[in-house]
C-alpha cells in the first residue's frame, strides 16, 4: 500500500527557488579576482542562474552534459553551480591547484564540454588547452575584454554568454536521481577519482547538514565558506545556505589570514568553514590585527585533523566554538560532525574537550563501522582501530568512469582508506590514513596524534610524522617540523615535549626541522613525498 | 545521466535504528495511565518495537495492514508507532475524544485489523466494539489482567502479545513510498478525513522539522510533546527526536497545567509543543506553583492561532521563546514556522513581536500561495487575503478511501480551507477559516484577530467570535467570552477594550459571557455549534 502524499523531486533547482522566493534579499557578498567586493542576493542569483541554464540550452547542451568550472569562491561560481545543475547539466568543479597533467586527466575523464573559468586561471587553461579532447567552449568569467580575446582564440565571455539565455527562464523537469555535479578527490594518495552526485543526494545532504547538530545554519547566519567551491562543493555550503536563506560571504582568491579577518569583521560573519591550515593563518592574523572576531560564533574544521591546540585557541581566546568534522569527496562530504550529547554536560571541561577532539558522530543518513584486515567488524569501544567503512544516502556507489560495481566492498559499504576507532556513543576518531599509519614492531602508531602534539608546541607551525624504515622495528616514526619564524628550539627539546603525552615507544626517533611541507591541491601534506625523501634516515648506512 | 550515489530508502525504521545506535541511552520518560512515571531509552524502544513488528508478522499481518492505536502520549504508544510502521504496517492513530459515531466511522473507514489501546479507553472501545467491521484483535496496553479479561472477551494484553515476537527481530525491506501511518483530521468542520503518510514524507518532514529555523532540535534537547500522538503524529516529534537523539518526555493523561509544570521542572524539559488551550493552563499553573520553568527555552504553539498576549507572557515573564507554527493533518503538519530573518534585527522589539504573531514562513519543502474565489493568485503584499493553498513533499495528494484525484485543485495544489495573507518575505497570517470568516457589508472581518484581542484582556480566559445574522449588514461579529474565575467585567467594558485596536466597524456588536466554549477532540472551538446557538441574537424578533 502506497502513501498518498504529493510526489515531488528533491532537486537543486528547488533549493534556489526557495531562496529566491523566501530569502530574495539575503545578500551574497563576493570578492572578485581583482580583490574588490561585489554584492548580489539570492533573487538575483536565481534570475541569473536560470538565465545561464537557458543560455546553455540555447548553445545546444542537453541534460547530463558535463560543464566544468575552474573558479574561486565567488558569485559567478555560485551562478554556475545553480545554473548548470538547475539546467539538468552536470557541474564539474575543478581544482585549479592540480598539476597540469592531473587537470588534463580529470577534464578528459569527465568529458567536459564547456569550461567556465576565472581570469586567474587564464594561463593554466591556455597551457593545457591543446590536450583537452572534449571541450568545445571556454568561457571566461568576466565582461568582454578584447585584449584577452586576442590572446585566446575563440574565448567566450560569461556576461556575453549569459545574454544568449532568457533571464528567469523556466527550469526543465529534473528527476531526483539525475546527476547534478561531479567532483574529483584531492589526489593525496594517487590520481583523483570522480564522484558523481545526484540531485537527491545533494538535497538530502543539505537537509542534514543544516541541522543543529551538524552545521546548524539558519536564516540569521552569515556564512563564509573558506573551503573552496572546487573542493567537495565547498562542503555543500552553496546548497545549504540556499535552503535556509543565509547570507553568504564568498572570499574569492584572498585566503590569507588578514584578508579573512577583515572580511569576517566587515561582513559580520557568524560561521566560517575550512581546513586547518587556513585557520592557522587566520589565528595569526587575528593576533596581528588585534581583532577579536566579534561576530564569529563557530568555525567548522575538517579535511585534515584539527590540532587540539587550535581548538583551544579558538575557544579560549576568541570564544569561537570549533566544530570538528570528517568527510570525503566520496561522502558529499559530511560523514561525522562533533556535537556533544546531553550526558557530556556532567564531564569536566577537560573531559568535554577530549571528546571535541574526535571527528564526531554520524548524523542521521550515514552509518559507520570499522573492520579488521579480514573484513570482520571490530568492536566500537573507543580502543579497537580498523579500516573505516561508511554507507549512506550521500555516499558514492561507483566512481565516475570506472567499471560499475568496483567501488564498494562485498558488504555494500565504501571503504574510506582511513583507520579509525569508534566509541560506544558512535564518536569516531581518525587515527590515520591506512597508507600513512606506522607499523612499528607489530604495533600501530597514529601519525595524526603525534602531529597534533608537535603542533601544540609554541615554537612549531607545521608538523608531519611519517614512517622511516628501521632495521629492528621495521618502521619507526620520524617528525618533520616547521618552526614559527624566529623560534628557537632544538631536536632534543621538541622530542622531550612528547614525554608523558604518549607511550615511550610511540615517541618519534627523530625530529628534523624543514622549511616547509609539500602539500597537494587542497592543502594536505603529501606524505608519500616525505617518505621517499626521509624514509631512509634511520637505516644504518653501509660503510662506504 | 544518473548520479552514482548509494540508493537507500527513507524509512521510519532507519530513524529508530539511528536512535538505537547513536543515542541508545537517551531517555524516554513516560507517564502511565495510572499517573506513574516509567523510564526507558531509545535502545529499549528499538528492541521492543522490532519485537512488536515481529509479533504482528507472527499473528499473520502483512505490509499495508492498518493497525490502530487509541493511546495517550506514552512509551507504549511510541513502540506502536515505530513497531507498526517499521514492520511495514500502517499505524492508524485514533483520537479518543471523537464522538462514538466518529470513532466507528474512522475505524471502519480505515479498515483497521488491530487496535492497541490504553486502559483509560477500555469502556469506549468496549461500547463500540460491536459496530467495528474489520477489527480482529483488541490489545490492551498492559500486563495481563484477569479481571479485565473477564469483562472483555478475547482481549489481548500488550506485554503478552509482544512475547509472540522476537526481540530485536530484523526489519523487513520497505520502499520509501509505502504508507507508514494514517491520521484523520480533527473534524472541526465536518467528518474527519484520512491522510495516509508515506515513509518518505515522514522522514523528509522530520529532516526539515529538526532544522534551526523550524523546531530546532538537537541531541541536547529534552522534548515534551503535549500535542497528542493521536493528533498529526504529535507534529512529528516521535520521528524527529529519534532522528536527532533527543530525550523525550511523554506526559500521559495528565495534561493539566500543574502536572505539566511539575514534569517540566523535574525532567528539565527544554522544549514543549502544544495547542494554545494547553498553554493557558500551564501559564496559570506556573503562577500558582511559583515555578519559573527554568529549563524551558521554547514552546511551539500551533493548531489554533496563538493569542499575542500568550506570547508576551511566555517571553516577558518566563524568558521562554514562543515559536508560532501553522499546519494541518493534511500537511504532516508543518506548513509554516515563525523564525525571524536577519533584517528583523533592525526592528524595534515591538516590531519584531508583530512579526512573531504571524504564523511564519514555509521551510524548504513546501510552498504557499493565496488565491481569490476564481482561483487566481493574489499578491503577497501582507494586505490581500485569500484562500490559502499549499504544496510540498509532505502534503496530502488524495484523502484516504476517497476517489483518486478528488482532493487537489486543478492547479495541483491543496486548498487548506484557511483564509490568509502573505507578506513579501513569505510570512503568512491566518485570518480565519473560510467557513468562519465574517462577511459584513461586503467587507471581511477576521475572527482570529478579534479573539486575540479579547484574550489579551486580563479578565478573559477564552474567547470566540462568530458571525450573527444581521438585517442590514448581512453578518456582524459577536463575541462569546469566558471570564477568568471571580473576574468582574461588563459587556460594555469588554467591547470598549477594542477601541483603537481595530477599525470601528470591526468591533463586535455584542459580547456575551458564557460558562465555556464547545470544543472538538483536539481542543478547537466548534464554531458551527456557536453559530447555531447564537447566530440569531442580532436579528430583530418579530413582535409576538
Ligand atoms: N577531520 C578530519 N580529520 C582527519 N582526516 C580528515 C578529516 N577530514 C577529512 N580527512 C581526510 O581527508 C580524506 C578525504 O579527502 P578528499 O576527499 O579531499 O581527498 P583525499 O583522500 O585527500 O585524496 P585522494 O582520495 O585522491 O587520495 C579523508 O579520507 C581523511 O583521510
Ligand atoms: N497557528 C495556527 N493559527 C491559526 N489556525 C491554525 C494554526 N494551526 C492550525 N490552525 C488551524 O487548524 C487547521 C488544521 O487542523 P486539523 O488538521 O487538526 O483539523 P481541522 O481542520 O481542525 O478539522 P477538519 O479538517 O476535520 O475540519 C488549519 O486548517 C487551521 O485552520
Ligand atoms: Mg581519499
Ligand atoms: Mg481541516
Amino acid at each position: 500500500m502506497l502513501g498518498q502524499m504529493m510526489n515531488m523531486e528533491l532537486t537543486v533547482n528547488s533549493l534556489i527557488d526557495h531562496a529566491a522566493r523566501y530569502h530574495g534579499d539575503a545578500e551574497i557578498v563576493s570578492i572578485g579576482t581583482d580583490g574588490n567586493p561585489s554584492r548580489s542576493d539570492w533573487a538575483t542569483v536565481s534570475e541569473r542562474s536560470r538565465q545561464l541554464a537557458s543560455a546553455l540550452r540555447t548553445a545546444g547542451y542537453v541534460q547530463g552534459d558535463r560543464c566544468a568550472t575552474i573558479c574561486w569562491n565567488n558569485v559567478g561560481h555560485l551562478e554556475c553551480y545553480l545554473g548548470i545543475s538547475g539546467g539538468g547539466m552536470v557541474c564539474h568543479t575543478i581544482n585549479p591547484r592540480l598539476f597540469p597533467e592531473q587537470l588534463v586527466y580529470v577534464i578528459n575523464n569527465a568529458q567536459d564540454k564547456v569550461i567556465f573559468f576565472d581570469k586567474t586561471f587564464l594561463t593554466i587553461v591556455s597551457n593545457i588547452r591543446d590536450r583537452l579532447e572534449t571541450v568545445e567552449k571556454f568561457v571566461l568569467m568576466s565582461e568582454p575584454d578584447e585584449e584577452i580575446a586576442a590572446q585566446f582564440p575563440g574565448l567566450l565571455f560569461y556576461e556575453e554568454f549569459l545574454q544568449r539565455g532568457t533571464p528567469n527562464a523556466n527550469w526543465p523537469e529534473i528527476a531526483e536521481n539525475q546527476a547534478s555535479s561531479l567532483c574529483y578527490t584531492s589526489g593525496t594518495t594517487g590520481n583523483p577519482k570522480g564522484v558523481l552526485y545526484s540531485h537527491r543526494s545533494t538535497v538530502l545532504h543539505a537537509l542534514v547538514a543544516a541541522q543543529p547538530d551538524a552545521l546548524n545554519l539558519s536564516a540569521r547566519d552569515v556564512v563564509m565558506p573558506v573551503v573552496p567551491m572546487f573542493h567537495v562543493n565547498a562542503w555543500g555550503v552553496p546548497y545549504i545556505t540556499a535552503m535556509v536563506g543565509a547570507k553568504l560571504v564568498l572570499p574569492g582568491p584572498g585566503l590569507d589570514g588578514q584578508s579573512l579577518v577583515k572580511l569576517i569583521d566587515s561582513e559580520s560573519v557568524t560561521i566560517a568553514l575550512g581546513v586547518p591550515t587556513i585557520w592557522q593563518g587566520l589565528l595569526s592574523a587575528l593576533d596581528e590585527l588585534g581583532s577579536s572576531a566579534q561576530s564569529l560564533k563557530r568555525t567548522v574544521i575538517g579535511g585534515s585533523a584539527c590540532p587540539p591546540s587550535m581548538m583551544s585557541e579558538f575557544r579560549g581566546k576568541y570564544g569561537v566554538e570549533v566544530v570538528h568534522a570528517w568527510g570525503m569527496t566520496e561522502t558529499s562530504p559530511i560523514g561525522t560532525v562533533n556535537a556533544l550529547l546531553s550526558k557530556h554536560n556532567t564531564l569536566s571541561e577537560e573531559g568535554r574537550n577530549k571528546i571535541r577532539e574526535s571527528q564526531g558522530r554520524p548524523p542521521y543518513g550515514v552509518q559507520l563501522k570499522i573492520v579488521g584486515e579480514d573484513g570482520h567488524q571490530l568492536p566500537e569501544d573507543g580502543i579497537a582501530q580498523g579500516n573505516l567503512r561508511i554507507r549512506g544516502h550521500w555516499v558514492v556507489a561507483d566512481y565516475f568512469g570506472v567499471e560499475p560495481n568496483q567501488t564498494l566492498e562485498e558488504d555494500g559499504w565504501f571503504e574510506t582508506g582511513d583507520v579509525a576507532s569508534i566509541n560506544d556513543d558512535g564518536f569516531m576518531t581518525i587515527r590515520d590514513r591506512s597508507k600513512d599509519i606506522i607499523k612499528s614492531g607489530g604495533e600501530w602508531i597514529s601519525t595524526v596524534e603525534l602531529e597534533g602534539i608537535a603542533m601544540g608546541h609554541s615554537a612549531i607551525n607545521e608538523a608531519a610524522v611519517v614512517a622511516a624504515s628501521h632495521d629492528k622495528w621495521d618502521e619507526r616514526p620520524i617528525l618533520l617540523a616547521v618552526k614559527i619564524p624566529d623560534a628557537n628550539i632544538t631536536e632534543e627539546e621538541l622530542l622531550a615535549h612528547y614525554q608523558g603525552k604518549v607511550a615511550k615507544w610511540q615517541i618519534p626517533d627523530r625530529a628534523i626541522f624543514v622549511e616547509g611541507l609539500p602539500r597537494n591541491a587542497t592543502g594536505k601534506v603529501l606524505k608519500n613525498k616525505l617518505r621517499s625523501e626521509y624514509g631512509e634516515v634511520l637505516v644504518s648506512k653501509p660503510a662506504s
